[in-house]
């Protein structure tokens, strides 16, 4: 299974690969939030988290409507289930190498443990 | 806790955000791999998959080694944990977000069937 092809991804992990855009989305996590109370928050001009949040919405990760003349964002849909899926298989495959390694090791270590033994016989 | 700050998540996020990239990481989850190897798995110009590589090594996701003229490449010791824990915990919030607004618009539809109810008396 190629999940890693997923042009979604590059999108997403790109938007998660600024400090700004992370703390948006925590903030929206606990609540929706205007553009201007966004810029406030972070101490940003609003064409500053304007663009952030345009990142963030071209991922998919968030959702704006603009009420008169106020842009309420939100969270998108998506959760970044698959991106967690991704990592987290990733991790599984990674675990299990260092395993791997581990007992070539200890293999080796007992191997070393007899060859010493013999010799001192 | 503001974790999403650590600025190696910046390193990290971005050098996920590219396809050829995240199919390094599942290659190297595999087993290690000299650049050329991974130059010939992925299509690409020995130029190209070095700096895909140096992406990688800077963001600590990788580790190189050069002996005589072939430099390996294995996966490094971070395996993405924090990053994990950032999107699970992200994840949490938003679920609960989500069963928070799912809760107020039972509510509403509650409110709206007593009120029909009323009507209809």
């Amino acid at each position: 299974m190629v999940q890693y092809v997923s042009p979604r991804f590059d999108a997403s992990f790109a938007a998660l690969s600024d400090v700004t855009r992370r703390g948006v989305l925590e903030q929206l996590a606990r609540g929706d939030a205007s553009i201007t109370e966004l810029a406030d928050k972070f101490h940003m001009t609003l064409t500053g988290m304007k663009k952030h949040v345009g990142v963030l919405e071209d991922a998919g990760l968030v959702i704006t409507k603009k009420v008169g003349r106020v842009r309420t964002c939100r969270l998108g849909l998506r959760q970044l289930k698959e991106e967690a899926a991704w990592i987290e298989r990733i991790r599984q495959l990674w675990a299990a190498r260092f395993e791997e390694l581990d007992k070539v090791v200890e293999e080796l270590k007992r191997k070393e443990k007899l060859d010493g033994r013999k010799k001192r016989k």
